[in-house]
């Protein structure tokens, strides 16, 4: 436990760049948005605070592709105009750049879509504007979500670090207080590790629980639409404008006499020091505040989920990369073009095995995962790289997001120089609701340990 | 085997009008891209037949939502002048108005999306320009491909019939020489069903062997995108376009010592007289051509395949049509406004049992029609029904499509007044070019026997 502190909220700011955060943009967007319906603050004056962060920092963070403060004003003005839309009314939110925005291009962070402009909102932009959203601008990612080139996206944490990927600039700019919220897309490990890398909250909900219509599709059995957020209570709100409703079960009213399951996941042996004393962090805080906490291990069937991850998604992107392949060939990058050609030599019988193994494993992780409130696994292998060139591996999300299940990053602990490092709450299918309930009450249960016990705020 | 007789292609023609033909417009797609590529034919000529026989024919089959024929021709002009695309140079295609085509409107053949016009190309779109296609206009289709608004478009057989649904438009523009390729979608039994009402060759390849962006998503874990023809030469010529390799398996050399398994399916008591004489039909000329053929009886548990299907169609749907629910709510037709309320009750547990039942039952089909060269069964419950409300049902399609096994409809029978009526051969997942070998060795040998045996020519 020598390498890990507990992270405080302050922390977080002081770690994000020496110019201080206007006070509105410190709000969540449930303080903002209740603040704006009690006219307390104004759409405007909250674009404004979130345009001058973002113009101050966007030299040493570069969390977009696409920023015109222009655009962000008219949409501010217009919500202080209008009726109240909902409960996102005049709330700022980053939209990772592979999802359509009728208003900003979308460019893949690809060189070759650098003017490419679909005049339509993906899903999930649509819901955002229906809730009274204003589209802030558009985060930098991976080039399309999966490789090649890499966010210009620093980690707000420390410039010379990786924020994660692919939803680097998504993670990013919510975590330098940029915008309050923000959307990213995992196939891989794309939402859940930049939210551990970044220090803070998101949310990979159950597969299709949002339309992933309107983002560059990737893997159609597996891409899933997440956001991030600097509180649990966020998370929950954004849950309730994409009408998740979760499975009926209620959530534990407390962690008091909760049953929590510590899974170390079938890539435990990949876990640095920091992930590890993360999850043995995680153990005592929980069975202090009263959890029955149990170890799951998963049976050997799972250690193939990691490998039929690797097998769906890389014979998926054969179909739907196939009209950029025949547009662009070999233009593409280079890992992209092997996939189009099968370099890996994968065959129908591979992917057939792999959709098996994933069916089946769902359906086993949901019942062993029904005995318990909530799982708590790992969101990464250790803090961020250095450089921006390796943004870290998905090792410790591929499985969950093969099993479909959700998955909520909760922030709070950090190793060595502050830099974060989360772990994950997740459980079976469709028990959305509960697993963010758990994790605003661990989020909660770290916060509170760092107030009462002052030696764990800085590294040991 | 009463009223069943043998169709034949003179019989199409002359139940599609009484307008003539032009001699292009009979042209099948690689008939036509043969004759461009050798210098015998230019794609404008090619084009102007199919818009003569379009605006000679639409009054009567109302195929099409959106179509301009000055965009077509200009289409056609740049294919004449410029070098050779790909394998379908200068051929006409109607794309279903479910699917985003950058230089026309996507309408959905809903109310409330007559001026919808995304700027960007679906990816089956996409595909079929690079190979050097026109997109000849948008067909018609049931709202959303769902329920509500009907397609216009009437049966080319019998006026006073459906084509059935949703790809109504697609099915009934190449029944009726309009053009020589159409692209459907199926979630439900939208592209075999309209096939087998209207007597051309459609395709329902295994799940996501084309990518479905650019689609208006339904439910994605079964969205598939298909295609009609009217030989099965054509249906293969579009795997090439769209880079389906299938599983490495050879197709049987012929039909003779070929082994086919012949299925009723669990939903045989819904068959009416034409299906079951077409699959004793299909049985005896298969027998006739020296095939092995064999009864194949689906497990008890394929009976609830029907049942999941729906269950998973109606709840991912409060997904996909949660941004246009937003927008629009009770002003969407009723039936969708019942399934984003969930009327129907639907739990998450619903939800789980039936991913869990399509996937069981998905390995269990491949591993048990690995057993043959294919499996034949039934696409329709009967002939187009009378009127344009009724689409007709998908009873005959939905578990193959939950199945996400490769399907082609194979025409050239029909029964009373001689309308059409279908069989589907399909296999495992990936086996799409083997299931449409056989169906073009079915389709000869159905063709062959009418030739043949004129006493077969008419209904009996």
């Amino acid at each position: 436990m020598g390498r890990l502190a507990t992270m405080t909220r302050q922390a977080t700011e002081n770690a994000a760049g020496a110019a201080p955060v206007p006070a509105a943009a410190r709000l969540s967007a449930t303080e903002a948005a209740a603040r704006i319906a009690a006219g307390d603050l104004t759409a405007a004056a909250l674009a404004e605070a979130c345009i001058a962060r973002t113009l101050a920092r966007d030299d040493a963070v570069r969390a977009w592709t696409v920023f015109e403060p222009g655009m962000v004003r008219r949409q501010a003005a217009e919500r202080d105009a209008g009726t109240p839309l909902g409960p996102l009314h005049g709330v700022p939110v980053g939209i990772k750049d592979i999802l359509f925005t009728r208003d900003l291009p979308t460019t893949y962070n690809s060189p070759h879509f650098q003017s490419h402009h679909p005049n339509v909102d993906a899903a999930v932009v649509a819901l955002l504007r229906a809730a009274g959203a204003i589209v802030f601008g558009k985060n930098d990612t991976v080039e399309f979500a999966v490789n090649g080139r890499r966010a210009r996206t620093r980690n707000p944490h420390d410039p010379g670090r990786t924020p994660g990927g692919s939803s680097s600039g998504s993670a990013a700019a919510v975590a330098d207080f940029q915008v309050p919220l923000s959307i990213g897309t995992q196939t891989g490990g794309s939402v859940i590790r930049p939210a551990s890398y970044c220090g803070v909250y998101a949310m990979k909900p159950t597969w299709n629980a949002v339309s992933a219509e309107g983002m560059k599709t990737c893997a159609p059995s597996i891409d899933t639409i997440g956001w991030y957020a600097r509180s649990a209570e966020d998370i929950a709100l954004l849950c309730d404008v994409f009408s998740i409703t979760g499975d009926g079960r209620s959530a534990p009213a407390s962690l008091d006499g909760a049953s929590i399951a510590i899974c170390r996941s079938p890539v435990w042996d990949k876990a640095e020091p920091e992930a590890r004393e993360a999850l043995e962090r995680c153990t005592l805080l929980l069975e202090a505040a009263g959890a029955r906490v149990e170890t799951l291990d998963l049976p050997d069937r799972f250690d193939g989920l990691t490998d039929a991850h690797k097998v769906i998604m890389q014979c998926e992107m054969r179909s739907t990369f196939l009209p950029e392949y025949a547009a662009l060939g070999d233009a593409l990058y280079a890992e992209l073009v092997a996939t189009m050609r099968n370099e890996a030599g994968y065959t129908s019988a591979d992917l057939r095995g792999a959709y098996e193994l994933a069916a089946e494993c769902r359906a086993r992780f949901d019942a062993v995962a029904e005995g318990y409130d909530a799982v708590v696994t790992p969101s990464t292998a250790g803090i961020a790289p250095k450089g921006l060139d390796d943004t870290g591996a998905a090792t410790f999300n591929r499985i969950w997001t093969l099993l479909h299940t959700p998955c909520v990053n909760v922030p709070g602990l950090s190793g060595p120089g502050g830099m974060p490092v989360g772990l994950t709450v997740t459980g079976p299918r469709f028990s959305d609701r509960r697993v963010v309930a758990v994790a605003e009450m661990l989020g909660a249960c770290i916060r509170h340990r760092s107030t009462a016990s002052p030696d764990h705020q800085q590294p040991e």
